[in-house]
């Protein structure tokens, strides 16, 4: 592997709201990192998991699992939805771990952002989460952990403004990509 | 409130596979328990939660949320999914709770049972769920906690078999039942 | 019962250092209350748990747990350590939970709160003592929930010198109390 | 490195019990490995952590730390107690965590085990333990999880008979092994 070549990431927004403020870190974390990584945004708009339809999935679900597979990392930007992850994001993951033994996650390094308005900016989700990527075999940083309270403070007209904020989105995507290399070298 | 009134309590089933075991445990629960509980299975197979209408809700969802008022008490039954609750469920969860100030779950005792083919049985949804129930402000039973592993070697055709499962969805209907008498007594 | 008599609770402090913020704000609360609940201050300073030793335990823990029984209520104020409950507070609670069947906690009502010096003022060892309270058979409070954060800001010579800070422990401990007195009041 | 490099392990186990069922798992996980894996078992009975000593910390705790210092992975036997870690682990995980900058777990490889007589065979505590390693940015096996249910039927006299049962914790000692390898190369 070349080490100039471009890290292929998909993004995941927790959140349909057309605001979200988990969408602008999302957004964020794109423009942070133009060189060496393509972070592709995947809409999880889907009908709700029914295992009966798991041999024959709509076709937005098998686009989605179609995108992850071929990606070397994933990247998830998700709110907290009553002290939990959303309803949501966790139907894309149930979706995408299924069926039995061809889930898409598989090994995949991930990484964690989360903004709120509240002052734990999503922490709780993220550790929810967390137990999630146990089952899924999924390889989560443990370090930046990103979180973004008081995200209306934060955030303006969809982008984020806090330097500081912006600075923990970039780490977060290097150290991403850094572990998405290793796992890609280590395979290879 | 005189003693024999019957409590009414709304259950809710966490997957939408036809076939479902914690269908089957639910309706278990609906046969328990017919001189003092009247448990109707609510349906909740909605669009994804979007807070961009939580102030014109889906028809569905305005239905689901006026029942969960009326009632004394929640009752739900539910798999795992990926070490944590399934996003059929949260998806739910999310669309009660809002919009901020008129969640239908609010001060509303709550019973949780799991079932699932694997050793724990759904346990860690549970805890996931408990952690929802503390923003939510619900008030779970501590105990019995009804977790049915290996669940297809105790249900056959939709019925539960095992005698032990029996008794066990029956006393924490006993249980669910006695808190939401002591609930409304209080608050009468 | 009496409607003013004080009830009796057994505060818990989860850090040994002597200028620990939880220790303030533990002091806090005891100022908070002098009309309506008695907190006593019990000391844990416990030698490791051994269930060996379980039916002839250390007399330091034999009068903590003597206490608690004969307390109405428990009100825990504990820092967290790498991500959850301290080992000093979790060993407490290990031995008044044995031997089986004898647990002191059985039924308490249970307040928490934490201060510590980062963003989330402890709240990931809350949830984690949740899920103890679980199998403990304790009742904690929903709300409010009061992490206190960046405590070194609003506590000042062991002190709390935050009014908003002292205002949700005040509110702590009256939720707590009339907790504790409706436990009493329907077990009388 | 040489690729018959023997790996070196520290054994914690989180029960002080004589006839603890996790100091007999970890005695198996000693026995399945002795070409590939030096497992050293290290004793945790140590005074409560006490912050204002973490500059000045006990002989024994300086012995541990440097212990799991030298070491290339940690494994880890514990039982749960009250749905979470035992005080006694988890103690020894804070002493080993100060003073601030100074752990001695940072960037270890980790695997758990867990044996208990319910159900759930401690289940619960391991997902607590994979909390505090985000913290300590220790690195822990998704796979394979070794939790012994029932374990008075599967282990006698301090011998773990049940041969599923050593098998999985021989797969485990494994997969720590290889990961402590891929580790230590990654660093040299």
């Amino acid at each position: 592997m070349e080490d100039n070549q471009k890290m292929k990431i998909v993004g995941l927004v927790g959140s349909l709201r057309k605001d979200s403020f988990n969408k602008a870190i999302m957004r964020e974390a794109v423009k942070s990192s133009p060189e060496y990584a393509e972070i592709e945004i995947v809409e999880i708009d889907f009908p709700l998991f029914n295992q009966d339809l798991e041999n024959d999935m709509p076709e937005v679900v098998k686009n989605f699992k179609q995108k992850i597979e071929a990606a070397d990392a994933v990247l998830i930007a998700s709110p907290e939805y009553n002290y939990s992850v959303p309803g949501v994001l966790k139907n894309a993951i149930d979706w995408g771990s299924r069926p039995y033994g061809q889930s898409c996650f598989e090994g995949k390094p991930v990484g964690i952002m989360s903004a709120g308005v509240g002052m734990l900016g999503g922490a709780r989700a993220q550790y929810h989460l967390r137990q999630s990527f146990v089952f899924l075999n999924m390889h989560p940083l443990n370090r930046p952990e990103v979180m973004v309270p008081n995200a209306a403070d934060k955030i303006e007209n969809g982008e984020v403004k806090d330097a500081e904020t912006k600075e923990k989105i970039s780490e977060l995507v290097k150290a991403l990509v850094a572990k998405a290399k290793e796992s890609k070298t280590s395979k290879s």
